[in-house]
């Protein structure tokens, strides 16, 4: 790791041109260019990624549908590297710790942040709008002089990468990084949205809607929280016998019957689950989350993003027997503040990642990831880009 | 009192023939008729009504838009008295015992009411559509020997009713019934709205969505709790004057303003307010709420019942950033765990209800009463039964 650590320092302060997976349009395949990246200005900290996967939300503004298109861009946000170098005032990371960008960041220093109620950040919460570094509303990427613009602060589909100093976690250098880049996102995801926002409890009943990393780690959390009974719900066949893994219960394809599957779960529940989660990103499963939770306390919380332009249609009469609805953004947990403890979990064995990573390819095949997961052909394809 | 509980004990057993104010269709003037009303039946209470007062959910039924209709009926769940007699396997209350009765009811039994985290019981939660007792799906009201329903398990607008002993409490004799009765709905359905449901803490700041009773009591509730700011919405300029007695600091009139609400409300508050409590029944104005509310931890309540065929239209990209929305019945109190605390508070100066009596009036006056709730011109008007 030495003489690595030692390459990277010679780059610090220099424009460094790299490898990244441009897209340049909606839907149109991703292209590797040569790029250029700028050093880290104020605050800011360039990694090297070594690791990167993909996530259901890079698929899905990638595929731009009722989302803002902003391209030329660079996506990818569930990844690790090492920092390679970092801009004045940084002193929370420097050059060679391992570390986990994070697409929704911790300035620790806002009211949300100091509130001990949340882990969204007034500042650095995701804003999948936004192109340019918070610092100066300019991008660090370009192309013959032209700006590549940002995702989610985090665009780990380049070898070089720049984030704000607050959108970054220092890890434990003995972690292996091609596992725990799972834990920047969708494992993280799932599992807080189980136990931090749902807040399953010992003996209670769960439903998961979507069967792929972040639904997986949500029954992996419930499991983990001593649900009795978790309950899968996915329409893709080949979940099922993955869903043993990973601690379900119950698989249910809505495909199977003919009514709602809410109404299948409320009657294998009597009267509704304690908790459901939705982690597909669409809004009728949201709604059918709703659906499936019973009177008094049952809670709803939803992790997937739709089409920004759908909308979620509830009978209020249902809110005021109780019913709690809530979302939940990278499970509940800060970034700065909760990742490293994931890393130890991971490490000790009392969270699991390993069975996520059904694929691991090199980045240059980034486009087959994408198809494998669009297809609901994977869990976590892993690219590495060393 | 003595004298009177033994004419009350005299009637045991009998059908009693009294005065009830008969909703014989939508919309139609209540109409004093003397119905027949027959005993207790096994678990179950008649409760002669000595004050009763009218709530928003009377009218909402009485005008039926998007309702069920179930006619004809008895209205009236707000309100206060003494028992008459009781069924078989009564051991809660006995003759001569003072009463509040319950539009939901507790079981103390079932799995909601042993979870200690609802005040919805699975048996005797508020069920509007429902026209008969639980116990035998018949009626205890007629006339002509033709079946008069009931509504919400209570009936109040009669001198006498029947209830299931889950739906009643026994209160201390001390009390003066004709302002407790206030608590058998609106003012612990808006206090408990804001202590119990919101979770109002000291220093936040609370929105509060239209000033009738339930309203100002919201405010009330958030005052006890400590709320730093409580603003107040209503387009009934005549609550401005009125706002100040119940803790209210802003009171805003959508009407003056040409942006949604919402804004305004985000404008002066920083991106939002804490607490947002619906008071009206509007299935806009839930939506104005859970848009007033700040990311991360707000946290809308819902109260208010609009017609039923409503729906509530949210951007689940809000949700994701952490909002909660939530409804309450009855304040989050259960019935004959918690009123009973609340009748003290109000004995102790605690908690305020004179205030809400704007009216009184004699019960063959109700139709006067009706008009003045519908024309926003009283909190609450008190009739007088004996
Ligand atoms: N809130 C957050 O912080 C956060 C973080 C990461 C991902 N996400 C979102 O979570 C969602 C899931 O992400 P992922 O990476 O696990 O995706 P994925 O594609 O791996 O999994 C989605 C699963 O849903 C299933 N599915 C699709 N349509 C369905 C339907 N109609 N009924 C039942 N099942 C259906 C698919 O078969 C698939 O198994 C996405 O919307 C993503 O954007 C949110
Ligand atoms: N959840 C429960 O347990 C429970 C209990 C009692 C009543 N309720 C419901 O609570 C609601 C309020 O009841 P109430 O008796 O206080 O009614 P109310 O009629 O006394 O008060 C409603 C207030 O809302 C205001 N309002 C109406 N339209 C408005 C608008 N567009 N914008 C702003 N303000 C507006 C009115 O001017 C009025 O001041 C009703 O829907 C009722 O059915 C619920």
């Amino acid at each position: 790791m030495a003489s690595q650590d030692a390459r990277l320092s010679n780059t610090a302060g220099q424009v460094i041109t790299c490898k990244a997976a441009v897209a340049w349009g909606p839907k149109q395949p991703l292209k590797i260019e040569e790029v250029q990246v700028a050093p880290p200005r104020h605050g800011e900290v360039r990694l090297r990624i070594l690791f990167t996967s993909l996530c259901r939300t890079d698929l899905t503004f990638w595929k731009g549908e009722g989302q803002t298109h902003v391209f030329p861009r660079i996506f990818g946000h569930e990844a690790a590297g090492i920092v390679e170098s970092v801009g004045e005032g940084v002193n929370y990371v420097k050059p060679g710790d391992h570390a986990i960008p994070l697409f929704t960041g911790e300035c620790q220093e806002c009211r949300y942040c100091r509130s001990g109620k949340t882990n969204i950040c007034m500042k650095f919460k995701i804003d999948t709008d936004r192109e340019v570094m918070l610092s100066d509303n300019t991008t660090r990427f370009s192309k013959d002089e032209k700006p590549i613009y940002h995702f989610v602060g985090t665009s780990t589909f380049s070898e070089y990468t720049v984030v704000d100093q607050a959108c970054v976690v220092k890890v434990d250098p003995r972690a292996p990084l091609e596992k725990i880049c799972l834990l920047s996102c969708g494992v993280t995801t799932g599992v807080g949205a189980s136990i931090n926002t749902a807040g399953v409890e010992p003996g209670s009943t769960v439903a998961i809607f979507g069967l792929g990393t972040i639904g997986f780690a949500a029954a992996q959390g419930a499991k983990i929280a001593g649900a009795s009974r978790i309950i899968g719900v996915d329409i893709n066949l080949s979940k099922k016998e993955l869903a043993k893994k990973f601690g379900v219960t119950d698989f249910l394809n809505p495909q199977d019957y003919n009514k709602p599957i809410s109404e299948v779960i409320k009657e294998l529940t009597e009267g509704g689950v304690d908790y459901a989660i939705e982690c597909i990103g669409n809004t009728k499963l949201m709604e059918a989350a709703f659906e499936s939770i019973h009177d008094g306390y049952g809670k709803a919380v939803i992790t997937g993003l739709d089409n920004a332009t759908k909308r979620v249609i509830l009978n209020p009469g249902q809110l005021l027997y109780g019913r709690v609805l809530t979302g939940s953004f990278f499970g509940g947990y800060k970034g700065k503040s909760h990742l490293g403890d994931l890393v130890q979990k991971y490490m000790n064995k009392e969270l699991q990642l390993d069975d996520f990573v059904t694929h691991e390819m090199p980045f240059e095949k980034i486009n087959e990831a994408f198809e494998l997961l669009n297809d609901g052909k994977c869990l976590r394809c892993v690219l590495h880009l060393k």
